[in-house]
């Protein structure tokens, strides 16, 4: 016998029950998306090398997946290059193409590509999968679907109201329990501006991020090591221990950041952003949270993160507001702002707390026995019926053993099963099973349709 | 201004326009098939070579799209072959993955790689990109979508009527006017056995299949030159006379092939196949093409293919039955049938004769003019009622100059506009205006909901 055949490491195969669930939470975001006036867009699987490198820092570019050039492509390399054997050198000469690594550059070439034809503000969505040459690891995998939305060409801070509302709205629909985190990019650096270490940025924010982990004193320390001076750190030390609500944490900052004209200008974003939450009456909690610095090289106004409260779980949705996304591809100053659903984590908390629905458009729910010739002849044209009537059904193809033609439709987990046999066919009725009751019931034609739609 | 962004030849982008096009097809197609209980399954874009390599004929290997090793891949070739600078020898060191080039094979490696899983007969859809390094041309792209359903491990030729039905369905729903050409491959070996030519069974198909274009004199010489004896050349004469219907056709068939049981295994088959599909009463015409011969070397059964007779175009879908799928992965004598259709091509029928539905699930409805922060506040309440009535809507997210917001909402093709300034506030009410129509009606929260909703 042949060699057991595998895939790739760190991909996947999805079953039929696995497809159903995954679409289950793409269709819900989607049908999201779609409610808020988002459209649809697509890009290729490979994009240019051009497009790509550079884009993700040292680290990404390696990670990328590079398509090998067709055709002869060892003649077009130097000989002294091939001597040398650096696969970093050879790459660019082997390689023209790589698959998409995330679906934001993409969405950036896109927009500065058919900005001509694009009308602004573009609120686009879009769900593919991309690839990573990652370690693979739980939960890790070097091919995975991202699910992104964005407004491009709008400074209007209703957009990032509306991109939370659109949070609560799915994960109200899918019964999660979320908590989104909001921070903004201008009050950390108004922080950084107060206490004078305008330039640490980065290493106050990563310090601070670790407040909950290691504690004050540690992160004191880490700072001190890091360079930022005695007095700066003290002066962090109001602001680090912050207490109550939002709304008290918002009035504490305002005089915090009181001389920052940029803090300020957070601290203004902020509460604008609120006081369009605050009548929307979502389900889901929307707190300031401080320590929130992803993607702090990137945003520029709003950060966002989303937290499941039912489980110990990285987060499940996040975003922010760019201020140049396009400037990369030669179209500078379009601000946008964007979210993306983790939608690997998304399955595992509803696997894990048991919230995928029974009940599918995509699953079968009647199957058909097959007893022989004439019954299925009988059978036939009452499955074109129920097909007509919208509800999945199938009969099985051939007059197999019944043990395993009930053995196939239990395994399909298919929720009714008709039988026809002599008696039904001379009466003109059929046995209509359920099969997670067990109940039976005789019936003709229209009630056997009508009692499968309403159940 | 850095390079203008462009895409690898052959690759598209798809705008929003056209993605909901592409979804109107997928979407239409899907529900067929799960209305038949088939049930979807997907598979990484990436496989290993060992698996796509040799299936699919030297040219298709050439045609692969391979993954460049990750890391340091060069170190681990030999500095001999690298001296000989052989592309072909050294690809297997350059690279272990490639990207699918049909559904095809990587559904016989999930068959076989989970076939102590799947409950059999196993009937599933894919529909999933695949990619090929072919010379792009008008209507051939290197990344492609196909949609198939197969089921595996049934012999009943019930599943080949079925799948007539699904692609009767299909074309219906779609409003293109299609015809279903049969063939069976063991016709065509009875064929080439009664006229004493059973080993030239591909040159015969070949020449047969050119009558139409090229008239019944040249087709004689072809089979002559390509050394089929000249008594078999003018006992093929009949056959290739056939005339009449589909019926006719048979009955003649049926005394012609008398002499070959393998010949009149396939006429049982075709006959057994038509009185399964006479009853269902379909709105596409099927009839039986001698000279159909696709994937000869594939096929042991039926073989299908479809025509649109709305226009000169390829066939829009084909199948048919093979014996042995998984055998190349050693699971050898499961046999199975399946259709594919061409989601490309349906595309382009579906827009040259506008069938494409104007409205549209995916497509924003409702778009509400900004006129500055009260007028906003007073219709986010009402933006929310819509989107909770499953109403796709949205507002401008700014007070921008009117003309431009009504020019969004134009080319965003979106069918209503609101407009509430201080007078609407004033009488608590909303102006309604048809895009289309340019009607403009005035109306409360819920008249504005209902409007909507019903139209």
């Amino acid at each position: 016998m042949a060699q057991k055949p595998s895939i790739p490491k760190g991909t996947r195969d999805f079953s039929p029950a696995e497809v159903v669930k995954r679409n289950y939470i793409f269709n819900t975001i989607k049908k999201v998306f779609r409610l808020y006036g988002f459209q649809p867009i697509e890009t290729p699987a490979m994009e240019n090398l051009s497009t790509l490198m550079g884009k993700y820092g040292e680290e990404g570019d390696k990670l990328l997946f590079k398509i090998l050039n067709s055709g002869d492509f060892i003649s077009k390399v130097p000989n002294e290059l091939l001597d040398k054997k650096d696969s970093n050198k050879l790459t660019p000469k082997l390689s023209e193409k790589g698959l998409r690594y995330d679906l934001t550059v993409p969405f950036a070439r896109f927009v500065v590509q058919y900005r001509n034809d694009i009308v602004f503000p573009f609120r686009r969505y879009q769900m593919q999968p991309v690839w990573r040459a990652d370690r693979p690891q739980k939960g890790r995998y070097r091919e995975f679907y991202q699910c992104d939305a964005d407004v491009i060409g709008s400074n209007s801070l209703l957009n990032e109201a509306e991109l939370i509302q659109i949070i609560d709205n799915v994960f109200t629909q899918l019964k999660i329990n979320a908590i989104v985190k909001l921070n903004n990019r201008k009050i950390l650096a108004g922080i950084a501006e107060i206490i004078g270490e305008h330039e640490r940025l980065t290493d106050i924010t990563v310090a601070i991020d670790k407040l909950e982990k290691i504690g004050i004193e540690n992160v004191n320390r880490e700072l001190e090591e890091k360079g930022v001076s005695k007095v700066a750190v003290e002066n962090l030390q109001p602001i680090l221990a912050l207490q109550g609500s939002t709304g008290e944490k918002m009035v504490q900052l305002e005089s915090i950041l009181a001389a920052s004209e940029i803090g300020m200008k957070g601290v203004e974003e902020l509460k604008t952003l609120f006081n369009y939450l605050q009548p929307m009456g979502l389900n889901t909690g929307v707190e300031l949270d401080l320590t929130l610095a992803r993607g702090l090289n990137y945003y520029t106004g709003a950060i966002i993160e989303v937290k499941t409260t039912d489980m110990e779980m990285g987060s499940i949705c996040g975003g922010g507001r760019y201020d140049d996304l396009t400037g990369i591809f030669g179209l500078p100053g379009v601000s946008g702002v964007g979210i993306s659903f983790g939608a690997e984590r998304i399955y595992d908390v509803l696997e894990q707390l048991n919230l995928f629905p029974q009940e599918s458009p995509e699953i079968t729910r009647v199957m058909f026995v097959n007893f022989g010739e004439k019954e299925e002849a009988y059978c036939l044209p009452v499955l074109t019926k129920l097909r007509s009537a919208g509800i999945n059904s199938e009969i099985y193809p051939e007059s197999a053993k019944m043990k395993k033609q009930m053995n196939y439709a239990n395994k399909k987990q298919i929720q009714f099963v008709v039988l026809a046999g002599e008696s039904e066919i001379a009466e003109q009725k059929f046995t209509l099973k359920n099969m997670q009751t067990g109940e039976q019931q005789l019936l003709g034609t229209e009630e056997l349709i009508n009692t499968i739609s309403k159940s």
